[in-house]
């Protein structure tokens, strides 16, 4: 049992749009994640997913409006409702949801990361 | 669907030992609590508890050594671990644990809140 330092985990990678997994506990997963540009539009059918902003200005885009995130922010967006991360400049996020949880959810494609790496 | 600002949600109650619930997912919750002084011996037979540490410095005392978490530190309880928090001075911290999850765990007595308050 080790405490875990959110911001020297950060430190640890660069990549965008690769989340990294820092801790597991009751089947959930927490990742931290940097991100730039747009991502894809895209629904978990199963899973609500919490995005807490550490770092910059995140635009979450929903099919009934944007929601603008800044630091010190969360939004819980629950199964089954589309989304699309906006990032116009780079944003640390932290997210909390189901260890089975995948990126791209139902949308699939070329950015979905299958088994985030744990840091 | 509405952004959580975590700041502005400690700014709601001043109330030591007393978690606030702030979101909801996946069968968890995510509290908020401030807290001062020692708290009790106890542990949660079926649900691992994560702390992070928004303010201050906590020691976490485990049977077998403390842990001691500033600003930014996250730890992961797992269930049936005993511990026990204790803030020399003010601490804020939010917590994920399962919407099942109470304070006081299979210890009980008069600091059990049982049904923590949404704000």
């Amino acid at each position: 049992m080790e405490k875990i330092n959110v911001r020297a985990k950060f430190d640890l990678f660069n990549e965008h749009w690769s989340p990294k997994i820092i801790a597991e506990l009751n089947g959930q997963h927490v990742k931290l994640a940097k991100i730039e540009g747009p991502f894809v539009w895209h629904q978990h059918e199963d899973e609500d997913e919490l995005f807490f902003i550490v770092k910059g200005r995140l635009k979450m885009e929903l099919r009934d409006g944007d929601v603008i995130l800044e630091e010190g922010d969360m939004l819980v967006v629950p199964r089954g409702v589309e989304h699309r991360p906006v990032a116009e400049e780079e944003v640390w996020m932290m997210m909390f949801e189901p260890a089975s949880t995948v990126n791209t959810g139902s949308a699939g494609g070329e950015r979905t990361v299958e088994e985030p790496e744990w840091i």
